[in-house]
């Protein structure tokens, strides 16, 4: 017994240091006086939030860029403060982890139309933040972006570090269209590239589950075409929107594994009234409402706009950008993904294999369908480590 | 070229007879003066439309009902004018088809709170109807109903009929629960049971995504907590609600078969505006908005709730009123659907057939999904055909 708790306490003062001394993560603004979409419209006064782990060499080559999904933010890893939340790949970065910070410098962005506008750690620019030529919020005269637009932000960034070549691009579900367009737009300037749980284009499935996605955000009374601004926002309507991704996002092992049948309150039976609800319907309303608060309506539909936008390259036809892609490319997912589904997946694998580029899929395991992606990446660490080394 | 012309015009001749000959499908109405639901409410007039196809023997031992899926009604076969649609699964159902009208008389009832409650040729009680103890549509004060109240109505109709035992129930979808709800709740009233597309409950997943699907016309103003009779009714949030149900009940073969990243019109690039579309956007628009038109938002909701509370039996486990099955049960399904997954209905199969109970499963073909079980059907014909015999 003495020798259990003397271990135990010895693992405990162990563990104090190894927390301590990792540093603490700096969120930073990048600011640029203009930006000009691909559509062609001015942006003034562009300002996105990014933060990096690890040290940047002397080479300025040892740049991983994480590009992160449709409801996250930059923070990948580590932690703002003492107590602070950890990053969602938090599992994979760090030191000595897979993307290991001891080596590599890896830099992740907030991208514009940032779904979590007002969580106070993001910084984008969107239809919530100021039009500099109004003075008011931009609303839905805010330029329809697209994720090449993301990808140039990203450039803009690395070009104020003055990093020429990325070792790695890496990103989950949006994160892996952005990957997949990097590779695309820019094939000099990228080592590697590691799509995850997402595919080389929207498809017309994803685009019309998209446009389900937004339905609800229209429909709320104080959406009022996107002009909310000052008023009541439009919280029924997004969280009805983060209701359907979050359902999207995970899988029915999860819903009937998790909840089946099980009802919200003991003793509050749903058949005796429509108030009565499923345990898993008072979750998701519980998930929706609660992400609602921090979540901006109007950048929901820009970036639901933006992925239904997306074919890598957004060229002239749907494989060119795909074909452009020369790095070698780490795709990572997995069969239960009901958003980009394995086949999808798979076909794009193919397409990029097709004119010789390297081309490793690595299948992730789990029950919680396409959030594995984010929450079983660890999975995949040893497929990484090895993928970044080569 | 005049034989060709000589053979043309006699198939003409032979076809014209032929649908002369064939008689036309007259709609009645059931009618019973007090409905008690299971939940103990009482329903004052009850009226419900049904209609049938051959004839009923002496023995009134020749009948087969056919229970509709959640946006059907009784219209299963036939027409009721000469131009008019045919019935959901004519394929089938008719004379000399699997389901020979020459041997059977085959029933198909509208069920309460039926979504096409504005349709003319439906006739159902629900909150759109008139509560006779008040004058007003019901609204929301209407009972919660359950598919087994579906089945006592399809019960009370067939008493009326003088009907003891049922030569087989068939059903697609929620059609599906109601057949094995009869098979569970009167397992000596029933000779067979055709599930189709459909399983034994309603797990998690379901009825999770029955709470999506309704989410909309919740949202939507003309709502109003389920009171806009006489008023504007919520249109646009049930336009919206019948889109989900419409992507859900296809499958990604067809919306990226047919539609793909088709543009709705040619030169209103989606890049462009927020109201350029992408076809299968437009299409699910047009067909969302187009039903709601003779739809009913509160009976949806109704709908949803009565398929969210099914589990075969309704009793005091989950498999209990599978278990309760007795007759021998043909479960019709295709693993490619999203709504009622492979896993879930062969499971359901499995515990059927534990307790000794025979089973037999037919997997669809197809490219549509869950729809591939009303449009497909065909495909069963012979596995139908011989499933009566036996």
């Amino acid at each position: 017994m003495i020798r259990a708790t003397t271990a135990a306490l010895a693992a405990a003062l162990l563990a104090v240091p190894a927390l301590a001394y990792e540093p603490l993560v700096e969120k930073q603004v990048f600011e640029a006086e203009s930006f000009t979409t691909q559509g062609g419209s001015e942006i003034a006064g562009l300002r996105l939030g990014w933060e990096a782990y690890g040290t940047l060499n002397e080479a300025r080559d040892n740049v991983i860029l994480i590009t992160h999904y449709f409801s996250g933010n930059s923070h990948a890893a580590g932690r703002y403060t003492e107590d602070g939340a950890r990053g969602y790949w938090d599992s994979i970065i760090g030191s000595g982890k897979p993307i290991d910070t001891d080596r590599f410098y890896v830099v992740s962005m907030d991208t514009p139309v940032n779904l979590g506008a007002h969580l106070p750690d993001v910084t984008t620019t969107g239809p919530a933040t100021t039009n500099p030529a109004t003075g008011e919020p931009w609303g839905m005269d805010f330029p329809i972006l697209t994720i090449r637009d993301f990808v140039e932000t990203q450039r803009m960034l690395l070009d104020s570090l003055g990093v020429e070549k990325l070792h790695a691009v890496m990103g989950a579900s949006m994160g892996a269209l952005q990957a997949y367009e990097w590779g695309a737009a820019y094939p000099g300037r990228v080592g590697r590239v590691i799509p995850v749980i997402g595919s080389g284009w929207a498809d017309g499935d994803l685009i019309a589950w998209l446009n389900i996605w937004g339905a609800p955000i229209r429909l709320d009374p104080n959406w009022n075409g996107g002009d909310y601004y000052g008023g009541e926002p439009p919280l029924a309507g997004l969280a009805e929107a983060l209701k359907i991704v979050t359902l999207h996002a995970q899988s029915a092992e999860w819903s009937n594994g998790v909840f089946g049948r099980a009802w919200a309150d003991d003793g509050a039976d749903p058949a005796a009234s429509f108030d009565n609800l499923y345990r898993i319907e008072a979750v998701l309303d519980g998930a929706g409402m609660g992400r609602a608060k921090t979540s901006d309506a109007n950048h929901f539909l820009y970036l639901a706009k933006a992925n239904q936008l997306f074919y890598a390259g957004h060229g002239d036809s749907l494989y060119a950008g795909l074909l452009a892609i020369d790095a070698p490319v780490l795709v990572i997912h997995t069969d239960e993904d009901l958003v980009f589904p394995g086949n999808a997946v798979r076909e794009t694998a193919s397409i990029i294999r097709s004119d010789g580029t390297p081309v490793t899929v690595v299948e992730l395991e789990g029950t919680r369908g396409h959030l594995d992606g984010v929450l079983g990446i660890a999975q995949a660490g040893a497929a990484i480590r090895a993928f970044l080394e080569n």
